[in-house]
Formats: C-alpha cells, structure tokens, sequence
C-alpha cells in the first residue's frame, strides 16, 4: 500500500495508475473544476499505464474533450450537454446489461452508463421511457431484460421504477436515482429517498445522475462472475 | 360568515356546527392534545347540531373513546393503537371506494380511512398488501379496484404503488403517504415526496398518515357526483 | 397489461398509445430533457393513435412548440416562460373548474392547468389573486368558486389560500403548491409542506408547479362521474 | 458593560440580574435540563435582585415546581403537561393581547403565552380554536381581536391562521408556530417556514412552541409604547 | 367582509384597495412573475384607491420601474440589483426606527426595509456593518440604537447579531435573516433557524430577506402607538 | 402476470408465493406493524409454497418470535433488540461474502444481514469494527476481505468506511449506512449521503439499517453468477 | 500500517492499541450499541496496551460503568445521565482549556468535554450559563477566557455564543453545536448549521454535543504545542 | 469594548481596525454583495491602521480586485473563478501547514486557504489529489503531512479524507467541506454532515468552502504557541 510509485504525480493530480490492479478499472477523469489542460495530463499519464484498462473521461465539456482528443483521438465520445469519452475499449465479452430508463429525458445519465460499460466490453441494452404510469411497456421489454446479467434502472422523479423492475427480475437490478423533473423532483433527492426506501427485495442504487457508478457496479461485478470461472 | 350562532363555544373549542351546510361534512374531533372531557364535549356540541352529517373522531386513545362512549353509546370503533370512531352513520349509497395499500403495516391508516367512509355511506373495499415488489399482487386486484368510483392508495416507504394505481385505472386516485418504514422511510416524508413527484397523470394526495383526509376527499368527490344526478 | 403492440417504440421513446383506454387521458409530453426533433416524434405517435384523447405539451420552450406545430398546426398554445400546447381538444361539456390562485405570479402554473381543462372539453374559470392577505378578495368571488364542480388552488408562498377554500365549499378542492416567493418559499417546498399540513378535511393536492397534474385529477373527477350518469 | 457585579455566579448559572433594567425583563428560568436545585437556586437569584421585573419559570416539570414554590410560594402555576410559574406580577395595566389559537391543542402553548402576559400586567385574552378550516368562527371573534394592543396567533399544522389574522388587523401580529399535528407537521417545521413565507404584510414570528417568545415580544411593544406616553 | 367593491379586478390581478382601511397600509407591488404592464396597472389601482396610505413596488426590475413611474413619476427609487420604489409618502412623523446590519451585504435588504419605513414617514436610521466578529462595533452604537422606537437586525451567516442586540436593549426586536453568504448559509435557511432558536427573549423575526415586512411590522407597532395616544 | 392464483390471500395480506420463481428469493416477512398472529400466518402461507427459497422474518419482537416458532419451529434465531429468524436454509454454498463494520454498534444490522446471507446457503465472514479511525485495522483483514466474492459494509457515524473499501478490493462492495452514532449522524441520514456521493467508483448501497437488503442483494449476484455458469 | 499486531481481535470489536503511538490518544469506548460485557472487554484490551495514553468511555449508562468498574475501579466517573469514565490520568500538565457554555442545560456536554481534558491532564476551567442574552456575563469573564490555551464553546439553540466569543480572543476555539432547547432548535441541527456559517475567523467546530470530540480537538493542539517545545 | 474610535466608519461598513489587537488577525475584505468601490474602501481603512497583521480580501472579482491593486499594488493574487488577493505579508517563520485535497477539482478552496496561510507567513504545503478512493497516494504523502505543524483537509463529496488523515496523525486536523461534486453532494453539505459526524477523534471543521477559515484557525493555534514559547 505504501508505495509512492503507485501514482504519478502531476502536482495538481496524482494519478492513480495502480488502481486497474487493485480494483480491475482505472481512475476515471471527473471533468467539472479541472481545466482542459488538467484532463489531457491525467489523461496522458493514464494511457502510460500498463494497458488492460478502458479509460473514462466523465461529465465533461467540448473544451475538455477537445483537449483529451489532442492527447489521444481514439475515444468514443457521447452525450449530449454532458459528454462522456473512453479510451482503451475492451473487445465485446458477449455479456449483457439492460439500461433502463422511466423517461426520455434520463437518457443523458443513461448514456454515460452505457458509453461505460461499453469501454469495458459490455453490450449496453438501452431500453428507455419505461416509467410505471404506462406499465405495459416495461412487461413488454421484460423478456429484453430479463435476458441481461444485470439491469441498471435510471430513473427522476418519484424513482418508481428501479422498485417495480427489482419486483419482477432476479438478476441483481442497481438504481440510478436521476435528477429529471422540477419541482417536487428537488433534483434527484426524490428520487434518491425513495430508491432507498424501497420494498423491493435486495435493490441497490447510487447517487444522484451517477450512470458512471452504476456502470462500474456492473463491471464489479461481472468481472467477479468471469474470475470465478 | 360573520354569523357568531354558527359555532358553538365551548371555551376550550369553538364548535364548528355549520360545517355540514358548507362543506357537506360535520368538524371532526382530532384527539391528540385534548383531554378526554374536552373530546367529549366537542362530540356532545356536534350531536346537538342539525343532523344530516356523521361525526368522527379520530386518532383517539382508549380514555378519549370511553368518554365519548358516555356521551352516545352508539359509536363505532375501529383501529389498533390508533383508534377512531364513528357516530350517526349514513345509510349505505351503494358507492364504493377502494382502499388499497402497499402492505399489511399500513392498515392503521387505510382502516382510518375505511371507518370514516363507512360512516358517510360509502362502501369501503379494503385491499391490503399490494406492493410494487410482488405487482402480480395488484394487478389480480385490477378488476376490484376498477370498480371502484375512487380509489385511495395507502403506501409508506417509497410509496410507489400510488404512480402505478394511477398509471393502470381511469378513476381518481388518492394517495395516502404511511409512516410505515424504518431508517430511510424518514417517517413517512419520503413516500410524501415520492407522491408528490409522481410521473402519472392526476394522482393527488394528502398529507402523511392522513387517512381521515383521504376519506374526506372521496366524500367530497361522491358528494357533488350525486347533486350533479 | 402485456401487450407490446400499445405502445409506439420511437427508439428514445416507447409512445403508450393505449393510455387513453386504459386511463382516459393519452400520454403528455413533458418538455424539459427533450430535443424539438423528440417531442415532434411523440406528438406524431399520438396522434396517429386512435382519437378520442386531447394531447398536451407541457413546459415546452418555443423551439420545442415550433417543431410541434410542423407536425400538427392546430393546436392551441398558451402561457409566458413555460408554454402549453394542446392538441384535439374535446367539445366543452358544460362543466366548470375553478382555477384559483392567490398571487398574479401564480398565473403562469394556473395557465397550465387551464390550458389542460379547455382541451379536455372542460371551462377553466380563472380567478386570480385571491390570497389570504386581503380575505374579502376570496369571499366576493365565493359564490363563482361554489358554482364550480371542482376547484383547484395555486398558491405559492405559504399556500395557506388552499386550505381557507377548501374550509367554504365542499366541492373536491385540488392544491397546487406554486414555486412563486423568493427565500422561506423554498422554490415551492413550503408551500407542498404546509398543503401536507392543512387542518381542512379533504383537501388533496399535487406537487410543486404541477398545474398539468391538477387538470388531470380534475378529469378523473370529471370523467368518473360521467361515466356514472 | 463590563461589570461583573451585573450577575449572580451560582457556580452552575451566571444569573443575569442587570436583565431588567437593560431589556425591561428578568431573565426566565428555564426549565428542561436543569435540576429542581438548580431552578430552585436560580430563582433565589432572581428574586434577591432589585424588584420591579415579574420572574418567569418555564417548561417546567411537577419537581422542578415544588422546589421553586420552596423557595417563594407566592407563584401562579399554570399549564398541562408543561408547566409555567410566574413571580413577582405586575399590576393590571389595562392593556390586552389577543391570544388567539388555530385548535384546542394549541392551547398548551397558548397558556404559557397567557401566563407570561398576566405576570407582567397585560390582560391576556385568550380565542381558542378559530383555525382556518371554519373561517367564521375567526371571523365571528373579529371585533375582539381588533380590541387588542397586540395579536399572538399559535397554529401548528399548515399555520395559515397566522397570515389571515394579519390581512384582518392591523395591529402588530406574531406568529407562534406550534409543534400540534403529526406526519406532515414535522413538529412544527411545516408552521415555521409557513409563517416565515407569509404572503400578509408584517407578521413577524418567533420560533416553535415558544409562546413564552411571543409574551416577550408584547411586553417589548407594550412597553415601548408606555415609555412613549 | 363580503363587499365585492372592495377590491379593483384588473383580470389578472384584484387590487385591494380596502386594505389599507382595514391594515392600516396599502397592498404592496410584488415585482417578480408580473409584467411591466401588470405592476403599472395595479400602480394605477392603487393610486385611484383612497389616499392615505403610502404604496410600495418591491423586488421590481428596471423595466418594471420604468412603467411604473410612467404611471406616476413621483416615485423615490432605491436599491440596487432589487429595486424599490415608493409613492405617497407620508410626513415624516418624528419616530426613528433603527435598521442595524450585520454587514455590508446585508445593505440591499436595508435598503428596502429602510425605503419602506420612510415612505410611512418613519426615519430609518441605518447602521450597517455590526456584525459580532467584531462586537464593539455594536456596542459603539448602542446609544443610537438604544434611541429607536423599534430595532430592525438584517444579518445573514449564523445571524447571531439578532439574538445579541435583542440582549442588549429594551425595545422591540426584529431580525431580518438574510440570504447573503455562502456555503453553510444555505441562502438565509441558517440565519432564519437561528433567530428562530434564539434564546434572546422576546425576539420575533420576518422571512429571509423579508426587509419590507420587517418595515410593516415597524409601522404596526407604531401606528397602534399612535391611536393609543 | 395476471395470474391471480400466484398469491394466497390471507385478508390481511396476499403473500406473494409466486416469488422465488419470479426474483429467487422468498417474499420476507418484515415484523414491525404486524400482530404476532399476522406474522404466524404469513409465515404458514409462505412454507407451503413450494420449497426451494428460504423464508425470513426480520425486524421482530420476541412475541412475534414466539408466535411463529409454534408454527415451525426450526427457525435459527439472531440478533438483539431486532429479532431475525429463518426458515428452510439452504445447503451451503461454498460461497463467502465480507460483511465488515465500521464499529461495534454496527453489529446489530451485520447479524441481519449475516443471517440472510447464510440461510441462502452464503457464508459469512462478519469482520467488525474497521472504522477508519483505525485504518491498520481494515488493511489487517484485507487478505480476508479480497477472499470474498462479494463485500458488505455496514457504517454510521459519517459512513466513510465503505468508500475507502470500494477503493481497496475489486468485488462488488454493497454499502448498509447505519442509525448508529447521535446527534450530526441523523439517525443513518449522514451515512446515507455520505455513501450516495462516494468517490469510489461502483460501490452500490442500500436503505439505512436495511441490512437484510444487502443480503438480498449479494444473493441476487450470486445467484445470477451461479446460474452463468 | 499493515501491521496486524496493532490491534487486539475481541471478536466483536478490533481495539486498536496502537493508535496512541499514531495520533497520541487512545481509542475511546463509544458506549451505546455495546453491552457491559463488550465495555468491559474493550476496556480490558486498552488497559493492557502500552501506557501512556488516558482511557475514556464515553455516553455510557450505569450498566457500563458498573462492568468497567470491575475491570479497573481507579476510574474517575462524571455526568448525570450520560457518564464518562477515565482512566490512566496523565500528571497536570499546566496548561489551561476554558469550556464555555451558553447555558446550564449545555453542562452535560460540557462536562464530557472536562473530564476527557483532565484525563489528558489539562485543567478544564467551566465557565458556565455566558449566553448572548447577557452579554456582559461573557465581557465579565473574558479575562478567565483570555487567559486559557484553548477555548471549548458549548452552546445549543442558535449557538451564536462562539461566534461571539471567537471574536472576542485570540486563541483556537473550538464550538460544540448542544443539543439544548427545544423545537426550532432542531436537536442541534440550527446550532451546527449556525456555527458552520459562524462570521468570526478562524473559528473551528465538531458535531452535535461531540463535547469529547472537542476535548480531543484541544489534545491535539497542546500535545502539537508541547512537541513543538 | 466601548471604544468606538476602534473602529473607522465608512458608512458602509465599520472597519474593525483593532481587530488585530484582539484577535490576532486584520478583518478579512469578504468580496460578494459589495461594490469594487467599497471594496477599496475597505482596504484603505485596514491598510490606514496599525501595522502588524496581514489584509486579505476573499471571494473576490476581478473587478473587485482591480479596484484594490489601485489603492495598493503590492497584493498577492491567487485563485482561479474566486481570487484571494493578500497583503502586508509576513516574514515566513518556518512554520508549515499541510493542506491536503481529496481531489483535483478542491484546489480552488485549496488555494485561498493557503493563500491566506502565506500572508500571515505560514508555509503552506499544498497536497492535492489524496482522495481515499486511491489511498496508497494518501499513505505515500504521509511523511509529508506528519512533517506539518497542523493539517487543513479540502474533501467534498463524501468527504471520507478529513476522518482518514485525522486516524493516521497526531497534529490538529482541520476538515473544509467542499462544494465539489454534483448531486448527491447536495452543494457541500453532504461533506458538511460527514465531518461533522467522523468517527476520528479530534477532527474539527469549519464551514462548507470556507477555506479562508480554515487558515485562520491554523493562524490562532500557530499563534497561541509562539506566544507560549
């Protein structure tokens, strides 16, 4: 644990470049309060690593992607207001997780999910605007998500959703409480209680618009279930 | 308005006797913070006004009920630790209203409810232990609770099952945020929330626990469906 | 319940066509976290479903209105920061609703609400700044809000207007807590809080700025007793 | 400032015996958290001090009471289940304060309000149960609020009673958000913020329960206008 | 109470000309959520009303003046970001109401308590910047304070100068909790819960940055002085 | 779906036999609210389901202990003041999950968890009392905690144990914050926050005290883990 | 840091011995969640570390104390219904702490905070009841406070006691948020929130009635102090 | 304390120029809700008054700083959206601070902290990036920190790293809740309760972004023990 080696210290940053040994996935690069300038270091110190890890730049802005782009042009970017970008993309694994979303307007926390987990291999099934006030089409998709080794379910609001999903699949389901709606919605911190109080037997959640955690939940996950084989 | 007979005073209380006339409902008596004679004597001035109204009183302890059961010896009562009674109850409509709740330990509050329709004439189906973990549960109750004329939804804890009611049935749908719950249920202001931001369309509710209200407001909804007719 | 043909899958959307048949009221598209492009989609869908159902957008921006209109040209717009437009509006019933509010601020919400009741046939009486700082506002307009079958009440600040009706008339009283007022407002939370509070019986409510939410309840009220007749 | 001699030191409590000539009031003693002993050499203090101001115990319980009326047996003890004593009263001064409350279970709070007035000469005039829902009982005791020097409003639940009282009078109104109600209430915090977001022109509020608060707040006004004459 | 005359009904607005018979002070312009347009009719209402009263336009933006005063141009003007502006001033009656700051920030609230007071003729003496980090600023102006017929205290942060001057002086106390700071501040949540726990006797307080309100509560109290005398 | 059959209705209850098919585990019989014999019947209804799931009660009192065990009595009992008691365990599994706590008073919501865990046939390698104050001792028993296929972490206080373990181990790793701690820790509120804005990537957690949740949670893991290969 | 020697493995608790060595102060004995035995067990292991370091057991009952007591019965037991405990007192060092409080009520954490000092042999000076209401108190006890090392505030309600007192001397102080008063004082929430946004420089705080905490806080600066010389 | 010549009036504000002799630090310039103007102001007043304290202005604009280079050139400027501007620095007196950050996007509250640290001539050694996702760049960093006379920690989020540092060293922790992270961060306050609930004996915080603060309670404990040597 005590070796300083482990990093590499770029004074604004020390990177984590021991984490994929320790945790199976490299540091993420948060974007918000770093400059362009920032991003591209940790980036570049990153990729320098030992390979075997995607890289993941999180809710950033053009300017930062651009700058991250100059360091390496081969991301996947996506995302709309917020973007996400990844590097170092793991080849496909055949393993599924369903993307889950209540409303049209969760989908920018779902595509960071997703974009995630498809850096580390993993099919992203997104299958959004399956809130409770039209249940049927969440029956509908059931068999889609059923068929995934584990469900992510973001939802704003009153976060109904990631309950009723956790109600009716086996599979291990991770809410994402999304800070969609106004109002009564206090930006997300509705939707974080309720998952939190939920009746449903065994759902876990993240934070607030956290599509990045709940994708790294997964991959926890997933990779557990791959050394065990 | 500014008619002082319209109230009785008491000292301690003045008695709203002209309620019925205005709303179509007598003043309840809230228990909580008046002595057992207090209670009584506000049941004693309600009795004593124009019929035409049931009385409740709800929320009582067992002293508080004794007291008033001196008064007029032909209550119903009804609940557990919370108890509620009932005086000069009207004949049966033949409206029914469904009392659905989330879970066994909500039917304090959805008995509240029951006892206070009950009282107005109003039938009052009672359909316990519906939560969203086990939806199978509900939607073999559909056809029950579609035939009802309105239907109040008990739920603590997330409180979910109100947004998925009123995603399924047509009719008006209260909402009845429980206390139930433990830790992050907050005591009920998490399933208040969670109503609050509810994504279907047109549920409404009432405040935490508040069985009483919800009745009251199925009253109101059947009152002026009749003088429409 | 299971049937995937009842809803259109627009990709980023699953369009519940059947909502009017199983609710009574289609699916709105809620604006905010749509692209102009998305929300034209939805309006399509909807309304190449079977009619019989008005279609509302609710808390749309102007680009958002102007791609709706390409689709459908008909529709009725209204409102100031957050605009409103409806869609097939059904032929007045004859039924009113009092749209209350207690400030001039509170318009905008009560607009939305309005604009919902008018195209489900229904007249919105908009009666506006009747808050409890200058009570005799209210009861002069008493005998117009007695006349209505239903009334709904915006008020922001400490939303005390919803009990104060909701304690002179006994029609079905809907609360709307407005996000109006600046510091102890809370954006609106005082205002839920103290509806969550109200000592008048059978007040019921929905959530902050929800105004959309208010004219559905009232439809259910409304469509309810219909049926009935 | 400085003076040291300004204060009894017991040890356990500097007893502030300079209070009345600096605020026109003795420092209350009050109760919770302190041992009757400590009550008890509290008020020693207190009435060893140069006379002139009324010496007030609050919140007090059966014990904290006997080893007071050790001390001076001369007190008038009023209350429930918290009880106030009060020392040293002051002359009639002829001048009222309307104490008016929403319920019968604001009047705990009500009565220590009361009590404190009456110690310092101010007829308290107290209007139990004018609550929102039966807006003619307040109505109906217009003429004797608007009698007074000065309004105390106690409401719990929604608090709204505190806004209408002060769009009817224009004498100075304060507010006393109290902690009756349940669920929703949340112990007084919904009637705080309510009155803290009052739409009626210059009410002002002390803090929940502290109808001792509120007593103080008149004899500031009453006093104040005295010195004037 | 009924008379539907006293009220002007602009549409959008029922100007409460009554009020100032009934409160002793005009209906205020609320600023924000209304048009230029709107704030210069009710401006107009108000001004036709009988005189009397002095009428205040609060939190108003320029465009929101700018109509106004082509309404009536004798308008004073005050504030900066959140204009005031006042019309009908009364003469200037000889009382002198303190308005102390905790600092230089909390000015703009002090300003609109101070344009208030001085539009009902009372001499607002502003003593800005007391804050107790630097407790002999107050106590250095103690004796001006200690000359004012009522102490208004704005203060944000922890808004202990409340508690501190209400300590301090005889007078009737009203704090201000303002919304300045930043962080723990919570936007004045913090100083509102402070005053509201204070343990200064006799305090009372407005809403966060209420500064109008405090000034009515002012001239509540002062005018009920002056009828006594 | 809609197969009514899928649950025995108890009147009070409609125990959700369809459930192990339908997630894999057992509806669990959660204690408080429920009468003993409510919690007897429950029980009976669910082991004459088909087999293949345990059964859990959790939350319980002695009485409702008691009232069940004379319904089958080969329950295995644990806990303190809250009771767990389960039924039909299954054969064990060879699987190990690490249920660490921050300190002592955490091993009240552990024993739940513990319990669950092993009645699905899960060993549990309970590790308490790493709170961060200590670090030495976490990294002590991280050879033991990286052995495990899933990690559980129960904390108070602020909770912060689970992000530092979520950034040691590369399993899954389910957050539990805990009501133990006073005052700042808000009775698992602080921990719940905390845990939500982890800086670790992926770690997942579940309600306050919902120890019994986090068993569920690493037994849907497993299960779909065991069932892959 | 791997070392897993420094700690003593009880089971149900790691204690960590080593930590006098690591931060200069020994594990405290936090006493609610444990049973006797588990108090005395940890006890026992502490006792039998190195020397060096004062013991303490905090927030314990009477159960507690008596089995500690057994242990080692050279403790020195304080409190009233909440009991701190000490053993291995250091030698008088000097050095002087003055622990303030604003009130009598605020003795209990104030004493915690004593006893936790003179474990450490420092010389707890209390200087009680210095609230703002009485200002002159405190001025008459600055020379007392002036002359301490270190100055502990101890203050409920609003807690403006240490913003007052961190303007007025030079050292560290260190404010303890007390759960005292009642209502809007929040159990300590308005205190914490208070002292958070606290105007005075370089004042420093630690959570609700967290008088060992704060205790420690001084040991730290001393111990630092002493090193330093 | 009466000596009003201790202070300049500005009208605006009253410049606590004997600060200094009291406390030990100049009256800091806090930017926010002045005018640069004032600003200015301000400077010359604490710049006119006795030498030997250090000036620092926060928070500021760059308007505002501008305004301040003109009236003395010789200031310090640091920050990057908020700029701390110093001067009249101290000689350095070898003293050194260790100011750690969780992560890279703290470095802005960081930075003031350890400006003002400069000024008042304290070594300000900056650590960014120890966040305890990573915690061997922590433990590498330790030789480093233990070096430190006192320890400021800058974590937001979770705020995990103040409890972790204050576990591994002996010196005076002081945490700064940072406002970094977005939802469930809750603006700060989610670290706020974290600290103010750690598990780690002795950590004392200060006010959410307040890193100003921090500085200046490193300046009294730096000072409180020069004066003892």
């Amino acid at each position: 644990m005590n070796d300083s080696d482990a990093f590499h210290d770029l004074g604004f940053a020390k990177v984590d470049v021991a984490r994929p040994q320790r945790v199976g996935m490299a540091e993420a690069i948060y974007g918000p309060g770093k400059s362009p300038e920032q991003c591209a270091g940790v980036l570049k110190a990153l990729l320098s690593g030992p390979p075997g890890s995607p890289v993941v730049l999180t809710r950033a802005n053009p300017e930062q992607i651009e700058a991250c782009l100059e360091v390496d042009g081969s991301a996947r970017v996506s995302g709309g207001k917020m973007l996400t970008a990844t590097w170092r993309h793991r080849e496909p694994s055949g393993e599924k997780v369903a993307v889950v979303t209540a409303g049209t307007a969760d989908l920018e926390v779902a595509t960071e999910c997703a974009a995630t987990l498809v850096a580390y291999g993993i099919q992203a099934d997104l299958i959004p605007d399956c809130g409770v006030a039209g249940l049927h089409r969440l029956l509908g998709e059931l068999p889609r998500i059923a068929d995934a080794a584990v469900v992510v379910v973001v939802a704003g609001m009153e976060g109904a959703l990631a309950s009723v999903v956790a109600g009716l699949v086996g599979a291990p389901v991770i809410g994402v409480p999304a800070s969609t709606g106004y109002g009564s919605s206090l930006e997300g911190a509705t939707a974080l209680l309720s998952m939190s109080a939920s009746c449903a037997q065994g759902l876990a959640f993240v934070g607030i618009d956290n599509g990045f955690g709940a994708a790294c939940c997964a991959v926890r996950m997933l990779s557990a279930r791959r050394q065990e084989t």
